[in-house]
């Protein structure tokens, strides 16, 4: 029996790989990976050069739903299947005894979409996962902003969610971290002002990659913002340097 | 003038460094890193065999302080004093021309120590911080647990905050970690049941080291966790095979 293999890529670095990560890919007779239809996906590019020469590639392209909305019945159905077909296409992989390593932005197990095959397939073979550095992590450390410490708590946010709750959350915790901006500029923004939170967020986008940009939110155009983008909100407020511009 | 840089050394096992921390180890002039006195802390095992021949190490102790209250000022004048003479330790060897490497256990600005030093001497000289795996990653990872996914919101809480705020903090939550178990251990436990999420939380010690460990919290015995555990809660509820014991 094969072995699957969540590997995390990091946030677009290929430096950021761990020495792990490179191993296993090395190893791996199968590399597969979720991608936009015609597209390879950033993880795939990260991982460029540390495959073995005959790997299989195993691009999972997803279904194109641009015309259905995210909450209705009918996406719910078609991803559902998207995610139980690529997990048995991994599955007759393993089952041929070979070692498929799943590629993943970022973290796998955090708002990856490994995850997915992960819990389809963690029960019937035998599964490990290489933890990646996230896109905040990435995003900070760019930044050079501490992002939270002592006995502060840090809210991991999905700028997908309604305004008075972001508002909400972001008036009730030290730190925070805002995921998948895009669209959602405007409405992040809006919220951070009436949280009483804007001066101190910064944007940053395609972290840790070649054409990384960061700027203090409140000077970044309302222009949608690219898919590899997030906010910060740094806790430690009486932190010496505080208030100065790095 | 000399480079400050914080590596990210991750939770514990050397191949979660990532490729760039082992290529700053292996270039830099000093390795720094804080460390209870007499002890090396886990930071600087995990970099063992990465470093140049003639590397000069600067362990940073700190001041021995178990018998002073957390909130003293006398505390906090006491560790002050400690990270500004720190912070001028390191500086010395910047002036000097050295390339300083600060071993950050983790994530450098997430929780670290690294960034007590970072805050004093960022301004002075040129720093880079090379993120690390976290220890929630490495937990997560070990557990092989989904921790968040889709638009959850991810909590990450200490230990060491009151009973009731940790209560209130879990009940409004998908997802958390909780971070700095140690003697808190039964009032976590304690605030997870009042919160209805007892049964979810998984607890990890020493995650992704040799003598990793982990169970479902429920099933832990009330004594004192060792420094380096963690809680996690994962949010997904109705993920495929939830509820399965992995
Ligand atoms: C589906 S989540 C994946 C998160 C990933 N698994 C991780 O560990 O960070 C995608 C979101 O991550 C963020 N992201 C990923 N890479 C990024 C980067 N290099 N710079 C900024 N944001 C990034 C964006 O907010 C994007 O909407
Ligand atoms: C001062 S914080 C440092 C966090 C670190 N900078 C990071 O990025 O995760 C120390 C806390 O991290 C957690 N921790 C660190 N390493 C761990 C490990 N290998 N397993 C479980 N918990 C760990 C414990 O909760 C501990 O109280």
């Amino acid at each position: 029996m094969g072995r699957l293999i969540g590997v995390g890529t990091g946030p677009g670095d290929p430096e950021l790989l761990t020495v792990k990560a490179v191993r296993a890919l090395g190893e791996a007779d199968v590399v597969a990976y979720f991608a936009k239809a015609g597209r390879n996906g950033n993880g795939r590019a990260v991982v460029e050069g540390l495959l073995k020469a005959d790997l299989v590639e195993l691009p999972l392209y997803y279904p194109v739903t641009t015309e259905i909305d995210k909450d209705d019945e009918a996406y719910k159905r078609q991803i559902t299947a998207f995610y139980n077909a690529s997990a048995e296409r991994v599955a007759a992989h393993l089952e041929a005894g070979r070692t498929v390593a799943v590629l993943s932005e970022g973290d796998p197990l955090f708002y990856g979409s490994y995850m997915h095959l992960h819990v389809r397939l963690a029960g019937r073979f035998p599964a490990e996962v290489i933890p990646g550095i996230t896109a905040m992590s990435g995003c900070w450390s760019v930044a050079g902003l501490p992002l939270v410490q002592g006995d502060e708590v840090l809210s991991v946010l999905p700028g997908t969610m309604g305004e008075a709750e972001l508002q909400r959350r972001l008036a009730d915790t030290e730190a925070a971290v805002i995921m998948k901006v895009g669209r959602n500029l405007p409405k992040i923004r809006r919220a951070l002002a009436a949280a009483g939170r804007l001066d101190a967020a910064v944007y940053v986008e395609r972290g840790t990659m070649k054409n990384a940009a960061m700027v203090p939110l409140g000077e970044k155009p309302d222009d949608a913002a690219p898919y590899f983008s997030l906010v910060l909100v740094p806790g430690w407020k009486d932190r010496p340097g505080a208030g100065e511009r790095s």
